[in-house]
């Protein structure tokens, strides 16, 4: 009899840039005894997360290489702009690895996987955490503890792969959801790209009057604005690489708007819109108190697994392992 | 030679309602020392805040007779809808008394001050702070350190009632930022309302995709919304007295969004509103985290003074005593 292949949670992990969510992962990683190393092309953040312990470097060939010869986990952990320049390189050194991502976007990546023919070893996933800070000096291990991070449940994805990205999840902590590529960008149009726009015209506007306005906001400005202060490279390239399906849901946001601003011109309230709001956000106070049920009774890679995962997906539940 | 009139800061506050502002009040002005004590009409919320030490009463007519004769200064902090009735008894039993309140429209206030006889002991304030939970249960004594606390600095207001006012401010540990009070509500609507009403709607597109939308929503989502939890009659009330302004405010966030969605749309790209959003966002921090200058040579009640506070609070200046 021969040895089993190795268990993939005994694999290690490569993580392809990090900033705030790649090294985030490095370093919790790390901490939870998974073997990782990690490559960024700036060598500051490289000198910065060797001095803190961990494995990096700035070489990608050489990365990558690594990669292939260990059998790694590689994770594109760079922002949405880069991630076909280093597709390229992991299509010549890695092509073989087992593949996935963290960008904010679903569809445009897998394309992107697809046109190099990666497509095979890809599992998408989209851990929904974040500040507004960003880089390796924002990196938190922390990040991703009790934060969803969606593991894309397709029907043609690998089940081992599918099983190593879902595993890395848990790892450090996260709530696995598996998502449909296809369903997950309207879904973070609504609750992630729309809130920014929203933060960023809340801002302007608050701005508006002058520094006299600035210096009395408090709390509603505060929190409605916050996520206006990340980096404007990072907005635009989460949310102009969903640009239809932002659209949409920034559209229903103005017919609201004007229908709550029509309502108060002409009949004095805003009860609407009010009432609507707080039923949303207490909905979501709600759910988020609440521990979610465990995904059971699916063993992944047997017939219609992914779509199985996906429907109990829908009534709230998550994947445990 | 007399005895001097008392010094104002020795005078007792009567605070009139004790919800989540009037509330934290009353416990702050004990903590600190000065002489108070409260009126809410719920019995439940007089019963909490006597068991934790608060000198409080259910009787309106008993508490404005003792402010009468105590020469305290009133704190008007019951919601918008109720303040003409709050009013209609003071002029009837403490018509004597310095009046301030803690309403967040002030135009309207004024307005029904002025009906009811009571506008030369009056002067307006509105303290900055908040969160999105109400009543006598969410108070809390550390409410008001360090935020702006508007003392409304009309050219006629009455030096002695403004100082007073301004001296309550200062005690809980909030910056006295003196404005007219024509100018507070368009500023308010700017910082404030119209944040409340884009949080409202933030919520309800997050929502719109269903359950797994929101399960997947995280921190953009998570802050962008907190305010919409906020009691809805308590929304009503602030924004709905604050019409006009909000309207013109409003108008000028749905202008921006549609300006977004067609750059989205026609060009591919949201740099202008990430742009300006992250302009105006890290322009508050900046200003948030300087200490403000003192607003110095100023005598209250000397020829111009209002004007001159006034003039030094649009330069970043807060009143300090």
């Amino acid at each position: 009899m021969t040895a089993p292949i190795a268990d993939h949670v005994a694999l290690p992990v490569c993580v392809l840039g990090l900033g705030l969510i790649g090294g985030s992962l490095l370093r919790a990683l790390d901490r939870a005894g998974r073997p990782c190393f990690g490559w960024n092309r700036s060598p500051a953040t490289v000198v910065a997360a060797t001095a803190a312990g961990h494995d990096a470097d700035t070489d990608l060939t050489a990365v990558l290489t690594r990669a292939r010869r260990d059998h790694a986990l590689l994770v594109v952990a760079t922002p949405t702009p880069t991630v076909g320049a280093i597709l390229d390189q992991v299509a010549r050194h890695a092509a073989d690895c087992a593949l996935t991502d963290v960008v904010s976007v679903k569809q445009a990546v897998a394309d992107a996987v697809a046109e190099h023919g990666l497509s095979a070893r890809f599992v998408g996933g989209h851990p929904m955490a974040g500040t507004s800070q960003s880089g390796w000096d924002a990196t938190d291990p922390d990040l991703f503890v009790g934060a969803p991070w969606v593991v894309c449940a397709d029907d043609d994805a690998d089940p081992t792969v599918w099983t190593a990205v879902a595993d890395v999840a848990l790892a450090v902590g996260a709530r696995v959801v598996p998502v449909a590529t296809e369903e997950h960008d309207p879904l973070v149009a609504a609750i992630s790209h729309v809130p920014h726009l929203t933060a960023a015209v809340t801002a302007v506007v608050g701005a508006g009057p002058g520094d006299l306005a600035l210096r009395l906001a408090a709390g509603s400005f505060r929190d409605g604005t916050r996520v206006a202060a990340t980096a404007v490279d990072l907005q635009r390239a989460m949310i102009e690489a969903n640009g239809p399906a932002v659209l949409t849901m920034l559209s229903e946001a103005i017919d609201r708007l004007t229908a709550a601003r029509d309502e108060l011109r002409d009949a004095g309230t805003v009860h609407t819109v009010v009432e609507d709001g707080h039923r949303a956000r207490t909905r979501w106070d709600a759910m988020r108190n609440a521990d979610p049920e465990p995904i059971t009774d699916v063993t992944v890679g047997a017939p219609g697994w992914a779509a199985e995962l996906r429907r109990q997906a829908h009534l709230g539940r998550v994947w445990t392992g």
